[in-house]
């Protein structure tokens, strides 16, 4: 760890965060707490938000000309929504140094990758995309803390052009900033992620929508309990962002969700023939892959694996 | 609170409880705590876990002869699945005196109504479906708490020849454990409980099974974090019990699962059209109606209301 520090203070002269939110005010906290010595500069439209920032020691200043921010960077996160990343590389074309690398924190990784070929055809040796697989119950600087990424996973998906001294970099920061990071193909990513993010999303937000509109919409809500809670948490995730997720990730998501229907399809077929032995048979397979997964990647013992009774 | 005691102590002389697992127990460890003073009997099968509940003081005593156990009951609750329901009481009809009330504590009140009047045709009087909207990240009697009803939902579903006064000695009880007690025609509570609980508990199963047969399997799981958690937690549940409950209801889980594939449907078509403003709207329409349910069920501020990135 104190080679990657050293690594990274020796070249990581100033990274400049475009949207000071949770993802990048946690990466200011978490790098600071490390030890970083480069400057942390924020950038952003709020200047209330961003002043917050400042104020929690998420970043050292703030720039709300965005262009006048990465002047001098020496790497530039992009931690807005997926619909503004290319809109938002055009506005800091001009005055972004050459050698700055240009990463981002987006959760579709195909879509970035095109937006950063639109404009910065000629330099995509420096960009690198990345996504932080972390979150919490909150957005905003408000909810920032120097632990997110602690044992949380950052997958990086460089281009073919990108530099793998610039990938080290990356790879650096966020290691610093305590993730564990993996480098995976864009497309394997954006697959991946649109079974097991993107999709539980879309189809939380389905479930509760279809719901407010049944004719018997106050029993439904009156009554539910613990398994509708879990379920439906991500249901009251922010729009927009899962709007631009959704969008930038289309091909992926219908893939998955088209097998999900399939398998929606099946279970009704069983159910109409009173199929128990069927059921029972998928119910207990769900049950062991959703128990190997908590050992393997919540390294604890399932104590939450048993029945719900409701 | 006194009343509701009183009223309690001076008519339930013996509860008899079949199958003393997680809301079993819970009833018994309740019902003590709050002064009940009638015996609590456990039957089952399992000698050490009813020996277990015993140690604990859920119950006084018990039998592993559910006949037995039940042949001086005043109230008899079956706490077992909902397939074992019909057997249990043709089981313990020729034992259970005739003026002990019967109910349950099953997810599905239509089914639970057919096996009782398919057992006690001519005294339909004395039965008084229920169903404790409670549940816990564990079941067996190890979980059993005497807090899981405290401001929880008990739906009783009383039949059209269901006594008043056994209806209220049934409603007695549950309130003396800390719930809040609703009548609810059972077709009602089917078709609201089919959405708000069985579905979801579906959906997950069926989600994690389909991610498990993906060939990309490996990246799916690995990458998966708290979205995916809480969305499938309830996929780790009894296969078992919740076979049951999908037979026992199939018909309103089969309306509302057809409505949920064609909100899937309508999702598909918006994504294909890159139509964001219809996809934000939705996403938006289910966030507020999320909100809106914490509110009035939790009584709590939404502060899992806000973006997750991941």
């Amino acid at each position: 760890m104190s080679t990657v520090k050293t690594d990274q203070n020796a070249v990581e002269k100033r990274l400049v965060i475009v949207g000071v939110g949770l993802i990048g005010g946690s990466l200011g906290l978490a790098l600071r707490a490390a030890g970083f010595q480069g400057e942390i500069v924020g950038a952003g439209r709020d200047a209330g938000r961003l002043q917050q920032a400042v104020d929690c020691g998420a970043i050292d200043r703030f720039d709300t000309d965005v262009c006048a921010a990465v002047s001098n960077a020496s790497m530039v996160l992009l931690a807005v929504p997926m619909g503004t990343m290319r809109s938002m590389m055009a506005l800091i074309a001009s005055t972004l140094p050459e050698d700055a690398i240009i990463t981002d924190a987006g959760s579709v990784k195909s879509s970035f990758a095109a937006d950063a070929t639109a404009v910065f055809a000629d330099s995509l040796h420096r960009v690198v995309p990345g996504h932080p697989i972390a979150g919490s119950e909150n957005s905003g600087i408000e909810a920032a803390r120097e632990e997110l990424f602690q044992q949380r996973r950052v997958i990086l998906t460089p281009l073919a052009e990108s530099s793998d001294d610039d990938v080290q970099r990356v790879k650096h920061l966020w290691q610093l900033s305590g993730a564990q990071v993996h480098c995976l193909p864009l497309e394997k990513h954006d697959a991946a992620l649109a079974a097991s993010s993107h999709l539980p999303h879309f189809l939380s937000f389905a479930l509760v929508d279809m719901f407010a509109a049944q004719t018997n919409k106050d029993d439904i809500f009156k009554f539910a309990a613990g398994g509708f809670r879990d379920f439906t948490r991500i249901a009251a995730s922010d729009p927009v962002m899962w709007r631009d997720v959704a969008l930038a990730n289309r091909e992926a998501v219908v893939n998955v969700l088209d097998d999900y229907v399939d398998s929606l399809a099946s279970f009704r077929e069983q159910l109409l023939k009173g199929d128990g032995e069927g059921i029972q048979q998928m119910f207990t397979r769900a049950r062991e892959a959703r128990r190997n997964w908590a050992e393997l990647v919540e390294g604890r013992a399932v104590d939450e694996a048993d029945a719900h009774t409701e």
